[in-house]
């Protein structure tokens, strides 16, 4: 027999982190990602961000923090994940992932979860879902 | 006048790396994901799984580096992401993230794109679209 | 008025990461102990300990990750730590840091937490005492 | 026959190193030690300290690095430590870790080591003791 399912539709947790430079040239090294926007300041000063911001994937990292940390937590195996990327975030930005059950599925012990990202200002940064098969 | 696409329909692009237990324990770091999964061989050997494997987001991450250095490469502005998480990735895996042009839409300089990553028996481990704003 | 405490006498947490060479080396790295016992290979074999061993203080920041995370978690101002290293880590060891609260003093809103580090073969590894202001 | 002990009461030793926004995020991240005091801006910003400050216990491997680089250097096994964490550490603060040997146990072979941590501006950050075998 499984084991009971622990989480409830509406249930939510989020993780908070301020994003710094050392962030970033970490995850473009161990990404390979080393697009100018990212690690050359004078290129993104031209662009329309006027300078260097994060992944977009370093912030969905967030998110992948509190699935498998907090919500549904330990266990859970990663289906899939949707992003949409909304609006950059800056070093120096302080982002929220959050998470929070849209459904369960309890035939199949799968859930789908609304994720986001938010910034200090409460910007919208990333939306999207994920699908998980829960512990 | 806007400069004109470089892009055509099934044209493609790779990045392999492989992905080592320091990739792992960095990304755990960054992105605060301490899952045990990741980082506790003791736990990992007794899931399905077998031992410890990489964070999702990190292959995910070499998707990206394709996108924003090599096609459509750097001024692309990543609007979105779809992944499917159908493998694991073990520590040693040599992991090649590939990206091909599906649709352009030429009006709103748009461009859907296949997004794969393998590992070295080529067996599936992400499959997806991105979604991107061309240069 | 102070909000409530809440502790407990013989309430306890933990952590448990597997230490590997890439934490150590980070270790090295950001403190400055370069010490030959943790980064020499050659010499290390020539020691009692057969290998490179971990830094102590690696350890003791597990310790610090359960007090600042988990109990008596954010808010509490750790005042201090008493560490005595019983037994080396060796890179590939599985720590589990454990915080058990020992006692409290309710007029100072202060603690005193037993502090162990232990293996995956149950070696302790660390033992001590920390004292903390709480949230 | 034991090599001579080589080292005197009252002898000293120090490191000095500015602590950087890129070493706290380190240490957080192989610690697991993600405390929101040193990780999240906006929240360290309502705190007592105004702002993020470095984990106690990456100064206190600046203590580690003197004595096993140093004082008594390398071979030493470490024993024990004692700190009492009396400033907090703001990234950007230059920290001065020093080493003082306090007593000797020739027979034993053991000395102990008083260890403070000191900042730009002399003040005591960490004060404690270190107990340790010659090597």
């Amino acid at each position: 027999m499984s084991p009971k399912i622990n989480i409830t539709i509406g249930q939510s947790a989020c993780f908070t982190k301020t994003i710094t430079e050392s962030d970033v040239y970490t995850f473009a090294g161990i990404s390979g990602d080393l697009n100018p926007a990212h690690i050359n300041e004078e290129y993104a000063k031209t662009t329309r961000f006027g300078g260097r911001i994060a992944h977009g994937m370093l912030s969905a990292g967030l998110i992948s923090a509190v699935i498998g940390m907090q919500l549904p937590g330990p266990g859970t195996i990663y289906m899939g994940q949707e992003l949409k990327f909304l609006s950059p975030v800056r070093i120096g930005d302080t982002v929220t992932a959050r998470v929070q059950v849209a459904s369960i599925d309890e035939k199949r012990r799968q859930a789908v979860l609304e994720t986001t990202c938010t910034n200090q200002d409460n910007a919208l940064l990333i939306s999207g879902q994920a699908k998980v098969l829960l512990p």
